[in-house]
């Protein structure tokens, strides 16, 4: 693809630096993170000292004030390398943004700097074994005592959840709030906190070096002062703010799209069977000629949601058809380019095949594909 | 939809005078003319008197000067009430601008006046029953003979064909021309010419008003001064201009998308089952909303298009693209809302009937999808 | 494709005589029927002296007591002439079996001999206006006044509704019943009955020769002689019939895409564009592959089923299987086979016009295919 | 699915003590193997023990004379386990029959017994690096000198590739044969034969404890005893058996899909979200409704295969439509049955996430979907 309408002398600057960084520093070690399951928190700290983390944080934190095209920018260089380096995005995205937008200046002071500089890995804890699409039904409680809450539960399948320092929990603060999603409260846990643990490792289809976990917190001692925002309105924080987290899971699977179509084509024209290149097959050349015009349509209609969400528009129904229909696509695509790759396209040293186990949980997190549909039917008035 | 990025208000004025004009001259009469089969001349001349034919036309030669905007508008404008309203894009979008591009002065004085004001209409003759695809396989011949053109040959699918005074015929000049569309020329053959007869009005599935039939050449006599530029230049004229008719089609289709989605979202929000309305059933929901995001998605790629055509930008691909994708979407979402509108939607008083045997043809003409694709693969490298 | 595995020597001489038979007597006629938009009588009583109606009534009433293979042939048949002869089908297999199976001694003796013949041609009128997936909520109503009951309401979309003599129509007995398909009864109106009359012939999409219609009761008298079954008992019988009506459905699906397939294979193998047949372009051979496997594998799907109907196995899951995926299949197997014909498939005079244009309702009436799904879920305990 | 028409009760029978043999020693064992990726040769012994190896082989080389019934069975009860047991029905029912049926006296009595007992372990080697679908262009190289054939060359992607003892690899011994495909042969490859080394076991998408892997062969010394069959026949063998090769993965795969759909229906039965069981949503119970369809007719397929196979019909067509429709079923059902188990679906330790990651290959090896369509169009003169 070619770049965005709206990307500038200064992204494009930034872009290169960007890539060619990661191209050094994390390109060659990708296939080990991948067997070692874990991003070593030193890349981590390599990113922060780069100014590669959270550039949109403001100045006065540690931050460069940069602008969402920034954001654009990291989301799409990470996924080039490998889609396990998602963590970085939620880190920056979406998880910081919640302190950035509802943290009190003290908060600000005391942890957005070490976000920004690599110290600091956040993760956002809302599902759990219970409640995943159906958030407002979370059951981790958080009883005030004192300076304190005291919190009971156990979270699930959390992004980050082993390199994490801080992560932003759901949880209950009023249990008999009705409607529930008005009992629900945002805690900053620190690691290390007494009662809280990080329980296993997920063993997952892909996005291997991405360390998601299950949390527990048993009678965890977390002090009201790291409550984000105010009690009780933790859902209408999330609802704000997943918007930005759809987008930058969009953001992704066209990026995915980009390249599987890239690679292929690639593929296709120097593979050869029955004495000419795969890419001769009529079938071949319509495949790639539809996925490369979705690719095309996808991308006009991810920038076009791009600046509406830069110009501050309510984004609400189009970013949910760009999160599903986008990484249904990729999804879709990834089975494509797997097969006109033959036996290839089924061998892990072979990006597509890294590709094609990643991308499905795409359509999963972050709000299913089914609950993208719900929220723009009620949009649409159904 | 919203409107365009690209429209300002004069455009929106635009639209406004020629909606109220079609639903004062055109929708009521709708119905009947699909009955006839044809639409009359009288409404092409009112259309002349309104401005609204041939606008992007000089004003040297009657017209307004009109940008490429206005086109989209009348595109849209004349599809939102029938898919049989067609031609008039033909005439605006596809056959004019030959005589704007490649005819002579002579050529602009003597013609375009008269189909800016709707005393000409026009027809694009390339199809013949043994080439249609493979147009530079076409056998009707012109020979020269002094000052005329002996035109010897068969045309079929011609649109407007009927109804035509003027009609811009491919014929091959020169028969041993190898490639063989370096023989080609175009002839714009008035009405009236000895030698030259309209055929059968043809029988279709839909766009019944459309007046699209054979048209015959027997010993013709076309004077030599109705050559449309250089002798044997036609195939390369035709290769340029035929990148509007696609991307003409492609907004007609877009146009069509969204009125079916629209009124299908009037439908199930008033239509009952089981006690409810059927838009309360998650399958409707879903399958509504499915088709929103592709006419938001297909809405947004469109916009960039016309903006690249605007810009005088090479869009062969990207059309290529759009018609195939915009066309199939189309016909896709005419089996679903038809589906959703129950029995009401087979039967023709509901527009949806119309709307599902009008659009399939549009993935045939204009270059056939399957063109499309072998198109787009070429520029890819495949 | 073969013929079913449990056709034996009879039936195969049964289809060689009736194909011969449409062959001279309907196969001819059949575009001016199209446009007569009606089938004539003379036709059906032809069919009647030919013993093609209702040969499985049994002999005593006229018919042959034949078996439901020969059903599967005639409407096997029927519909390779053309989708239009659907009636012949509802009449043999879903109007007159309610007479066969609830009707009494003396109302067999007095329509089935006649029906047989094709002195009477049936419809069965169960929709209205505000009530199609919903039956259970229709609002015609039959009150019981003496001998009679006094019939108020308005049918709509009524196949037969114009030829047909004797209707079945769905009432409602007893307008207080909870759950309200328990006060539905079925009454047999007689042509000519007074207070009943025969509304538009309905203008549809296709089925041009099928006389669709809407009926009209109002204060209409039939004898409480005509009530067929128990009252009340309505709905059940419906529930039962409707299954045979599905697997009809289901039937001509299936024979109306091996019909679509045959066709295009003979067209694309005899057309040419750049020299060679359409037929060897890549695309074209998978899409024909894809269709022809799909064509092969609904024909064991259906031949298993009619086994499990003769069998008297218990199919409402599996024939709303059929009913659905067939009708889906037959849909999608006519855009394709249209768009591989070129601007040809969007001409009336080729098969695969019409049969495009027929094929739509196939996944509406007899239960809508969505409706199918809700049945097949719910017995899946979903 | 209910058990095929064809099953008798020996069948059953077989059936049960397979199961209850696999329930005790695969099952259990099944997590390790796919982290050792491979499994025990102990395991094979323990099926030969138990007659589950070969059981067609003729009683006088050890085996039961077993009809193609029994492998049905065992190809369904392997795969039910999981995938990765898919090299024992190569073992069985592909890489033995060569012997069968084109091996010599002496080969027979040499192998055969060998290969019931799981004594030995064998894998056939078409593939090469350079030539998949294409298969008559291998590049492996057999010279004859005197009592032997002196083989070289390299085969990748081979199953069973390290466990196996004896490996059908297909040797070019006429390199100017015109067609290629004419100078083909089958050599059987003894474990520890001079000049024969296994090379790396594949990292793989799925299929974890499948041990595919690379061969080498330098200067490797195959006594000429051990050419199965005719010099230069080796091609026409391949297509032969290749029949049976297809079956057995079409086989599985529907196998596969079955068991998604199974623990789908168990997973969204006891899964809640907004209070409700998920299988409540109706777009839940649609897509599981349309899956059981394609599982329902798919079942109606194979079976109608499997018969027609077993009769010794010519199922070239039939069998290569099966191998791409089902695999390609299989491959969208495990798409959809991830999604349907929320985040838990892409889970390893959730047997669905291993049926996603396993499928995509079946749709690759013993001959891509792409080639089954080649082959089908052929044989439909397309
Ligand atoms: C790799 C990975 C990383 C993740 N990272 C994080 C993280 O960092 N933080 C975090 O909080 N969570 C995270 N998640 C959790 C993720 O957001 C949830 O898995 C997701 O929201 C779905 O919830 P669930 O798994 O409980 O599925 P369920 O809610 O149980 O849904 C099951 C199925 O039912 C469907 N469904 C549910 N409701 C409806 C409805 N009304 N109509 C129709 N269909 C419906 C769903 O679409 C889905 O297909 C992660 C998950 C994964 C797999
Ligand atoms: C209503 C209507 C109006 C029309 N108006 C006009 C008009 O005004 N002027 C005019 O000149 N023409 C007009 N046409 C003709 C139209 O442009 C042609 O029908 C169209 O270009 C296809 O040509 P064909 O019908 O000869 O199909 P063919 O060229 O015979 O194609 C048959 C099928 O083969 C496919 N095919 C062809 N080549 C390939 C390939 N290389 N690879 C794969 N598939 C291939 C096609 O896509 C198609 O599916 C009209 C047609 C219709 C139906
Ligand atoms: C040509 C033709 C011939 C016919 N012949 C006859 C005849 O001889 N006799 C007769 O009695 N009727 C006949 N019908 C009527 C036919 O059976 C009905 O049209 C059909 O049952 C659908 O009912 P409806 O049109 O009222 O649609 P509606 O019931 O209004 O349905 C509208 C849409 O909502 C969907 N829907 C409804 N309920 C649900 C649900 N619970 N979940 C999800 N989606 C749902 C439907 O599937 C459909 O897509 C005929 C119809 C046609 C068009
Ligand atoms: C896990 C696994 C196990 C295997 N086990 C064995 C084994 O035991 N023994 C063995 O010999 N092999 C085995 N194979 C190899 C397998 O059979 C081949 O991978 C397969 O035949 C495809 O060959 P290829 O990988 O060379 O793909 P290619 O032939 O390079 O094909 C690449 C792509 O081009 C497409 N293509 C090729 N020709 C055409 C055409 N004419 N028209 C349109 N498209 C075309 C293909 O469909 C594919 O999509 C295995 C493979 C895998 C992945």
């Amino acid at each position: 693809m070619g770049k965005y309408r709206f990307e500038e002398e200064e992204h494009e600057l930034f872009r290169k630096s960007l890539r060619k960084f990661l191209e050094k520093e994390a390109v060659p070690q990708y296939e080990k993170w991948e067997e070692d399951r874990i991003i070593p928190k030193s890349f981590w700290k390599r990113l922060g000292d780069m100014g590669f983390l959270c550039p949109q944080v403001e100045e006065e934190y540690g931050g460069l004030g940069a602008d969402f095209r920034y954001a654009v920018i990291i989301g799409e260089e990470m996924e080039r390398v490998g889609a396990s380096l998602t963590g970085v995005g939620l880190h920056n995205d979406i998880t910081v943004p919640y302190i950035e937008a509802y943290g009190s200046e003290e908060q600000k002071q005391r942890w957005l700097p070490g976000c920004v500089a690599g110290d600091h890995i956040t993760a956002i804890a809302m599902t759990e074994p219970g409640a995943g699409s159906d958030l407002a039904n979370l059951s981790t409680t958080a009883v005030r005592q004192g300076d304190n809450y005291i919190v009971n539960g156990q979270k699930t399948f959390i992004t980050n959840g082993i390199n994490s320092t801080l992560i932003l929990v759901a949880v209950k603060t009023d249990p008999k709030a009705d409607p529930k999603h008005k009992g629900i409260s945002l805690l900053l846990v620190e690691e290390g906190t007494p009662g809280f643990t990080k329980g296993r490792k997920l063993n997952k289809v892909g996005l291997h070096a991405q360390d998601t976990s299950e949390l527990y917190f048993e009678d965890c001692v977390v002090p009201a002062a790291n409550l984000i925002g105010a009690e009780n309105k933790g859902f209408t924080y999330l609802m704000e703010k997943l918007q930005q987290e759809r987008l930058v899971v969009a953001i992704a699977a066209q990026t995915a799209s980009e390249d599987m179509l890239e690679m292929t084509l690639d593929y296709v024209k120097s593979r050869k069977a029955f004495g000419k290149p795969i890419s001769s097959f009529q079938n071949t050349q319509f495949k790639l000629v539809e996925m490369a015009t979705e690719v095309e349509i996808g991308h006009s209609f991810l920038e076009s949601l791009i600046e509406d969400h830069m110009a501050g528009k309510d984004i609400v129904s189009k970013v949910s058809m760009a999160k599903y229909w986008l990484t249904d696509t990729a999804k879709k695509i990834s089975g494509e380019c797997m097969q006109l790759h033959g036996g290839y396209g089924y061998m892990e040293e072979y990006k597509i095949a890294r590709r094609f186990r990643d991308i499905p949980v795409a359509a999963i997190y972050a709000g299913s594909n089914e609950i993208m549909k719900t929220i723009v039917a009620k949009r649409m008035g159904l």
